[in-house]
Order: structure tokens, then sequence, then C-alpha cells
């Protein structure tokens, strides 16, 4: 029966998180602030609540140096349920509202012809690069209808059926007309496929998935439109999803579809708990917010920026550099142990934060060998999401760089016994 | 600097848990069943999740006696988030899809006929009895415009404007044809005006939000087509919104339209974390659930069938039994101090989890110097709703007796002295 400190967990999400907060958030399960009531029986609404949403939103922030500005420049940063996949469809309500909306204004109000041009132009464009991706552009299909989701590059198709590559520029088939692209979508880093994007795509609208490498490097916001990620992985617990919006596709500054217009154009109508401008309009309180689930990331967020001081420049920079550090260190096991395992994704688009690979070419009975040898070592969670199989090391940003070494020595030890 | 055991907490929600639950929650955050792994952190898969949620839905399934069975009389329990706001629009999309497969049926497939039935027919009941009832209503005329959307009552017209009662069943007007109403719609308990439905209501395809007062008596599971609730007022944190679902919706017992048969209605199509037959298809794992949130309601759950056994009935009884003392003690002091106090619904709809009523008449003052001097003897959260005012006394069930006692005897101290 393994104590907290005998074990190292590598689970991809929900993911470890720092000690010190864990243990920190026992304490105010019972007792918040002194108040004699625990952080979450208090009420959403309170003074307390407050302090806690707007020290987050403000150490968040500062981690990405997110512009902060009530003109169009600005972003804002919100806190809502539902997760990744919640936000797969928050993105295709909301973007595709902005988008009507800008488009009626465009046709002078004119119905008839802002059906045609919905008919005719309306696009989403999906870099499908993963599992994740693949889902949210299969949820747009659902919700607007396949005619109106253009795929900018299926990874798939240039690689043996399987995702483990980003195609080159030149093979992308992105809508050529940008006033016809409600949005741009792509996974920052993919989970399963462990396949992450090495610099900020092109791309109109832009509207990122960052669930699972967030605040692990420095993130060209103000290139978005949106930037989504659940909480579960590098950020905290899975109650709360965050979402960075700017306020170009917000109000005053876009003029958004009513819904009548939208039901007449067959476009769906989103419920109002993802609807972000309504949940930006009441600073993410408009219903009950998870206050725990968000204290919880805002002592995550704070830590870093205690642990990682940076005099200039971005201050996710020293988290960045830990996680690259730890990254390489297994990767250069990896590689230099290549007659016993092979790295699954192509060198050139690896991710720092889903290490996926085969233990002697995906061999079953080696693989439950490796596992168990692991376990043993107390180095859990290192099984691969269960629709590829393999080996899954998740490197998110509570993973200790002892951690890290401890498994790269496994990793080592393991092949020389193989 | 009050400690927890100085203090009684009376929050209309989040809402006050068992001080034992917290406690095996602080330890369960660090290490969850010795796995050297908290269970923030554990996988929404693994077998430890599983049993968490097994465990969960078999106590729900106990304390509420839900039919258990594949066939059409038989119920699911879904974990959702999104809070109760989540599920007013959960409840449209999900009823109105389940009843236009049905039409769509009965029209033998003819698309052109269908669209003049759904013009033509489609209704949605709602009971307007409160200030939540109210929103839910609103939420369905945004989603499918308020030509479908038909109110049964509005009590307001019955009473000067204000919530406060449940007008005679000879005023309703619910839609005649059966055939018609994909959902008639009531909010058990109005948490913000204090009014309780004393009896289920009659109405055909009924959906219940029973977010405040979950747990607390018996429900008549079989005559809805669902049941809702956030779970923290009884059940547990804001994490999680639990839902009762009847099988004759979901597959294969009911055929749901397809998105896009329903675009081409213009009705929305919703988002899939949303969508009752995908998580219960999926056992409420669709996509990553909060299993902490999950394992709190287990366990308070667990602890009312342990500290309230009941030799034979419904396994509630015990609970309710608590919660009509506690609320007859703080009802029967406030009428007998009726030149002090003023309960502000009708007697015969009076809350017995949110109890709301002024002081002097809504004297600003007076109700100010209450909340001072029950802040001083450590009875807090008394606050009402900044929607209406005045003072509302949450009791939920994590509220002993020995609070309520305590609460009585403050109402009768202050009435003795102003």
């Amino acid at each position: 029966m393994p104590s907290r400190d005998r074990v190292h967990y590598f689970g991809a999400g929900p993911a470890p998180l720092p000690t010190p907060v864990l243990e920190e958030a026992s304490k105010v399960l019972l007792n918040y602030n002194d108040s004699g009531v625990g952080i979450t029986e208090i009420s959403h609404r309170s003074a307390d609540a407050n302090a806690i949403l707007a020290a987050t939103q403000k150490a968040l922030r500062q981690l990405l140096d997110i512009p902060e500005s009530d003109g169009p420049d600005g972003y804002q940063i919100l806190f809502l349920q539902g997760g990744g996949s919640g936000e797969f469809s928050a993105v295709v309500l909301n973007m595709v509202s902005a988008w009507v909306g800008g488009k009626l204004k465009e046709v002078g109000g004119d119905e008839a012809k802002l059906a045609e041009v919905v008919k005719n132009q309306l696009k989403l464009d999906y870099f499908v690069t993963g599992s994740w991706s693949l889902k949210a552009s299969q949820e747009a299909a659902r919700l607007v209808g396949g005619e109106h989701v253009n795929i900018v590059t299926d990874a798939r198709k240039h690689r043996d059926g399987k995702f483990g590559v980003i195609p080159e520029q030149s093979t992308w088939s992105a809508t050529s007309d940008k006033d016809s692209t409600a949005l741009t979508y792509y996974c920052d880093n993919e989970t399963v496929d462990g396949v992450e994007f090495q610099s900020t795509p092109t791309g109109h609208n832009l509207v990122a998935d960052m669930s699972s490498n967030f605040l692990s490097r420095p993130v060209e916001v103000s290139k978005h439109a949106a930037i989504f990620g659940g909480a579960q992985k590098n950020v905290g617990t899975t109650g709360i999803t965050i979402a960075i919006i700017s306020n170009r596709i917000l109000p005053p500054h876009a003029e958004l579809a009513k819904p009548e217009l939208l039901r007449k154009l067959g476009l769906p109508v989103g419920p109002v708990v993802l609807d972000w401008p309504t949940i930006a309009k009441n600073n993410s309180l408009y219903n009950t917010l998870p206050i725990f689930d968000v204290w919880i990331a805002g002592k995550v967020m704070e830590r870093l920026l205690q642990i990682h001081p940076t005099a200039s420049g971005p201050k996710i920079a020293g988290q960045q550099a830990e996680s690259d550090k730890k990254s390489q260190l297994i990767y250069s096991t990896l590689d230099s142990n290549s007659n016993v395992y092979h790295v699954v994704p192509d060198k050139s688009v690896r991710s720092r934060m889903n290490i996926c690979f085969r233990v002697k070419g995906g061999d079953d009975a080696a693989e439950k060998a490796f596992l168990k040898g692991a376990e043993e070592r107390g180095l859990l969670g290192l099984k691969g999401h269960r629709s590829v199989g393999g080996i899954r090391i998740s490197n998110y940003n509570a993973v200790p760089v002892a951690a890290a070494e401890k498994l790269a020595q496994y990793l080592q030890d393991y092949a020389k016994s193989a």
C-alpha cells in the first residue's frame, strides 16, 4: 500500500497535482480563510469567491501575457463547465453566431441574401492531427452539417492511416476566402497520439484546444480568437474548463446573430451555459461556478510564478525550460535504446507532454512486462490510451524532474535486461 | 476567526456538507484507496473510478427507489456537468429530439408532413412558480422559439406580481393535446422564492428540477420522463449534475431525430456533452467526469442510508422526517412571532428547504441588525437572494437539528428584543 511519496504518477489526465497544493486543499475543504465554512460550501457570489476568481485570472494573465483591455485587442478569461468536449461544441456555436452576425451587417439586414451567403460561403476549417481534433471536427459536422466543415489537413492520409505527423504547410487546403472562414481550429497538443504543434499555425479566426499543453510554454495569444483547455492536465481538476476569448468576437465589438435568425438559417442555437458572451458578461458567474476547482487552478498558477521566477519575458518560460528538460531526457533515453523502444510520432512533431512509444514493436507480452516492472518501482499511469495501445508517459508540470529521472533510469534498465 | 464547529451555515447553495464526509475527503485528496494517488488525479476510466460511480448510483437507487431495468420502465442515472442551468437546455434539446423522432415515425418518414406537425403542434409546457422555472422557460423559448412554449401557469399573475403561491389546478392551462406536449416542466422547489410543490403535478412527459430538495423526501420517479438536480445543495459539490432519465426517451425505446433533420426543421441540435442518450450509453464516461464530486455525492448518500435506517418503505423516509422536523420548528417560531416576522410564500406551499421571510415588513435596518446578530452567534449564510432580498434560511440535509434549534432560539430572542 504505497504512500504518496513512494509513487510517481504519469497519468494522461486527470493528471498529478503538486502535493503542497493538495495539502492546502485538504485544509480549506473544511475551513476556508478561517470562516468556519469549507471552500466547496461557500457561495460563488461571496467576497471570498470573487477574490479567488480574480487572483486566478490575474495569475493566468501574468503567466501567458494575456492582453487586458476593454478594446478589441483585449481578451477575457472565462471558467466554464463541460470540459474540452463541451468546448468542441461551444467553439462552433459561438464562432458561427459571431460570423453570421457580421454577415447580417454586411448584407444590410437582408435575410434572404444572408441565407444564400450562409449556404454558399460558411466554412469551418479544421486541422485534424490526432484523435481530439478529429472528434472536434466531427462535433462541428454534427452541429452545422458536414457541408460547412473543411478539413485543412487529415494527418492520417500522410502516414499509413495513423496519426503521428503534422503534414507540410504546402499540402494544407484552407478555405481560400478568409471572409468565409468562421473559424480555423487546431489542437495544439494531441494527448492520445503524442503530437504537438511546434509553432502556431496560420488561419483566420484561429481557435486552439490547449487542454494538454496549457501552461507549458508561451502562447501567441493575440493570434487567436479563442483558446480553451480542460483544467485537469497541467492546471487543476476536472471541474472547470478555461477559455481565453478575444473581445473581437464578443459584444460590443461583435454583433451576434439572434437565436430566431439562427433557427431560420438551420444553424444551431447553443445552451446558455456554453454561450461565451453570457459567461463573459457575468464574469463566469452566470450560474454556480465550482469555486474549489478555480481555487486549485489559481494555487497551481501562483506556485508556477513562485518556483520559476523570471526577470523578463514571458513568465511561463521557467516552466517551459523544465518541461523541455524532462521530455528531452526521456526521448533521448528512448532513442538511445531504439532496439527496444520505438517512439510513435515523427521526431519533428513529438509532444513534450505525452510521450507515446511501443516496446519491442508493440509486443503485448513485452509491454505488459514493461508496465509491471514500472509499477514495482512506483512508476504509475503509463498505459497508452485504449484506442491506440502501447505506452504513454505524460510529462505534465506536476511531474517532478526527479520522477522523470527515475523513469529514465527504468527505461535504461529495462532495455538492458530485455 | 471561527473554527468549523463554532459556526452553523445556512447558505442556499453551495450548501453545507457533513463534516465527516469532508474529513474523509481531505484525506483521499492526497491518497485514494492507498494507491499513492489522490482522488482528483486518478483516471476516470480506472477500476477505482468505476467502483465510485457504481456505488453512488446504487445508493441513489436505494434512497429514491429508482426502477432498474433495461425495459421501458427502467431509469438511468447520469452524471453531467453544467449545473441546473445546463439542464434547462438539455431538457429542451433531448425531449424535443425524442418527440420529433416519434412524430417522424407517425408520419411514415414524410418530412414535409413532419414540418407541418412541428409547426402546428409542438408544445413545451412550463409551470412558472418561481425564479428558476421562469429562467428554464426563457431558455426553452430561446432554444425553440416562444411560439412553442406554453405557460401552464404563471404564479405571479395570481399574487401581486410576485412569486409565493402555486395556483389552483383549476386555473392551469396545459396543452390540451398530450400528443403535442414534448415536455411538461416544473421546479419542485424554488430556492429563491421558498415555494415547494406539495405533490407531483400532472402533465405529459413530466420533467422536474429537484436541485434544491433532492434527497429530502420520496419521489414518484415513474411519473417522470426526467428528473435533474445540481448536486450542490443536499447532495454534494458544484461539479456535477444528477439526472434520472426514463428509458422511454432513450434508444432503443425511443427513436431520436437526427441532427440534419432538426436543422431542417429549425430546431436546435445540442452539444454532445448535454446529449442524454450519449451520456447514458457511456455510463456518464463519454468525457472526463469529475470523479471527486461523484465520490462526495456517494458518501453523502451512503451516510443517509446509515444514519436513517428504515425497515420498510422508501429509504429516504428517515431524512424526510428530520427535514420536516427542522422546518416545522423554524416556521412555528416565525409564525408565533408574526408581529416581527412575515413568511413570504403562502402557507400551503412553504418550502421545507428554503425558508424565506422578512423582518419588520422588510425594514432594511432591521434586517441588517437581524443578520448581524445571527453572525455574532455563528449563524451564517442567512441573507436572501439578491433578486428578492429579505432573509432565507436554507434547511438542507447537512444542517443538523441542533443548528435548527439554535437558530429557532435566536429567532425567538431577536423577536423579544426587537
